[in-house]
């Protein structure tokens, strides 16, 4: 495979410790002309599925990549490490589902092996840090032309953990929606795709009534935060193409009691 | 007009999130040479005075290069994008005033153009999302060499949106003034400039009362924070020069309830 | 000395403010080609001892670098500035402490100078901030290829400030350790070396009793987290391969009231 020259960096590790600096300095010790972006590192400890859908935010914005991400509470047990290839990019960490949603948003997986190259990892190799003694090195290799299957071995695709697909339906009046993640902002995406949004009567102008654990509230759907007055809340489709919920100048996700994993139902009046 | 090798980029996006690293993704695919630097992307949500002196406080420090600010609480909304140049940089964003004071600090605008060609934006554009759709796309075009005028229409520059300028009085004994902005560490930075301190009285070794709403209290003027003792309130020319609030090892603006916008006396004793 | 290509940059200076970019800049009109790594800016401030044990964890991993540290309560005062050559790196920053912890884990300080050549400073140099006027531009040159003599007058190496060490002492059935530092997980590292953990009956499958001010609780020695339940507390080596105490899931600082300096007892059964 041919070399990439951009290497994105998404974990839970915080901003706080050395752990993000060093990783990238263990990468570019093996690929010196790499170009390190790092996506975010403040994915709340553990919690794979915020991560993985960002990744799968970030990931259609760069040109072909290797995409390292390692959010990982099962750092050190059997758990397998992994590099899949998929809509011509690789993406390089933990086997938890945590790849799997980007990896579905570009395709599919189209190859993948388990990291049992132990030559390609660092010398010593702590149980706790996978991040920099294990993935990171081997995608840095991999960034750097070095051919997929020499990672380790090939691993069915069909046998990757993957997350469960948010779901939602088209109603005779609006939809049923699952809250997909909330942004630092506390505005909530839904599980609802912008292009499925007229279908529902989601379209500008609309009033649309949310319903669910202890939401109960009609909003107005529009284009921009700016067409509601500040402490509002807003249905719009987000710059994600998503349906999704906020509150202009505020955080729905507080204000609203939405959580990741809620359902909800639209309904257009 | 040249390239530029340098883009800097100041928002209040968060890092919790993909949308820093969307934007860089996306300048770069348009210019892979570029060198961006982030100032900050922890402006509090919409606070324009807040970015726009920070933004001021950075840009002397760089070499000619573009400078892409978005803290843009209408964005989607009438409000123009725009490009300025100044003193041989280029300013970048949303026209609600957050580039006008590192832009009048620069020297005042030379020229600018409203963000109207829409052949330079991302093919869809979110209402939502104009830092990766509008101007970090139009951004990286003109550091890679584009003529400013190739960017939109020319506008008038007595026509761009500009923040009030922060008053000063040198009286008799001291100074009237306005704190301007409180950085990460709450110290209180005034409108008075350093070069204006003697003139006020305001050298090593003075002591200064400040009164205004709220707050009563006489500190030392001094050249260095370890000139008092911990907990100690303060008052010198911080480090880019402007009279300045601080606690030595403590946060001024929440001990001593300064907020931007505030007027405080400050007199000589 | 040979030229360096890698700078890192560590120090209390928060990420709201624009004070890291503008290090950045500085450094970079002075070696346009340097690549600039962030180890962390979020230091509590003025605190010495983290910075210095979070710098000196970093810089293992990285090639023949210049390390730039600032975590300096007394800037402005008399604490002298330095640059240390140890184990073929250099390190920059306040005579106070900081980089001793990695210079003494580089192999200790081979040569130092006093930053005394103002020549190589920038031209205004404010009280309050000697990264950007006097540590940065002096290190981007020394990475450039100035020779570390032309930076000021020698010092003494045994005249440098060193922190005091964290002791530890293996007993019949433990070891009696310190807290050396808590990271942001809240995970307390030991002054205990792995590879003396065995000595210390240390080992996979044990129990490990803690006893210190106000704490007093049994944990099992364990090679990963997933080994216990959420929740539960552990004791094990970590990824710098120190013994440490962490909370699965958790903050086991917070939870079991561990602070830097405090003296555990660790009795095996």
């Amino acid at each position: 495979m041919a070399q990439f020259h951009c290497l994105t960096f998404l974990t839970d590790y915080g901003l706080e410790d050395a752990f993000v600096a060093v990783c990238h300095a263990v990468a570019r010790q093996i690929a010196p002309e790499l170009h390190i972006t790092d996506i975010t590192h403040l994915v709340p400890l553990g919690d794979i599925r915020r991560g993985a859908v960002v990744l799968a935010q970030a990931v259609p914005y760069f040109p072909p990549a290797v995409h390292v991400a390692v959010v990982d509470p099962g750092v050190g047990t059997a758990r397998r490490g992994v590099a899949v290839e998929a809509g011509g990019a690789l993406f390089v960490g933990p086997d938890n589902g945590l790849l799997s949603v980007a990896v579905a948003a570009a395709g599919g997986a189209a190859r993948a092996v388990s990291l049992t190259n132990r030559a390609l990892w660092r010398d010593t190799t702590a149980a706790t840090f996978h991040g920099r003694d294990i993935f990171m090195p081997v995608a840095a290799r991999l960034a750097a032309g070095l051919p997929l299957d020499e990672a380790g071995d090939p691993v069915e695709v069909a046998s990757l953990v993957t997350l469960p697909r948010p779901e939602y339906r088209v109603t005779g009046d609006g939809a049923d929606v699952e809250v997909v993640t909330v942004d630092g902002f506390g505005n909530a995406q839904l599980s609802l795709p912008g292009a499925e949004a007229p279908r529902a009567g989601l379209i500008p102008g609309a009033s649309v009534t949310l319903a669910g654990d202890g939401v109960a509230i009609t909003v107005p759907f529009v284009t921009t935060f700016g067409e509601v007055a500040a402490g509002e809340a807003l249905c719009y489709r987000d710059s994600g193409d998503w349906v999704a919920i906020a509150v202009a100048g505020g955080d729905a996700a507080r204000l609203l009691s939405l959580r990741p994993g809620m359902r909800i139902s639209l309904t257009v009046t």
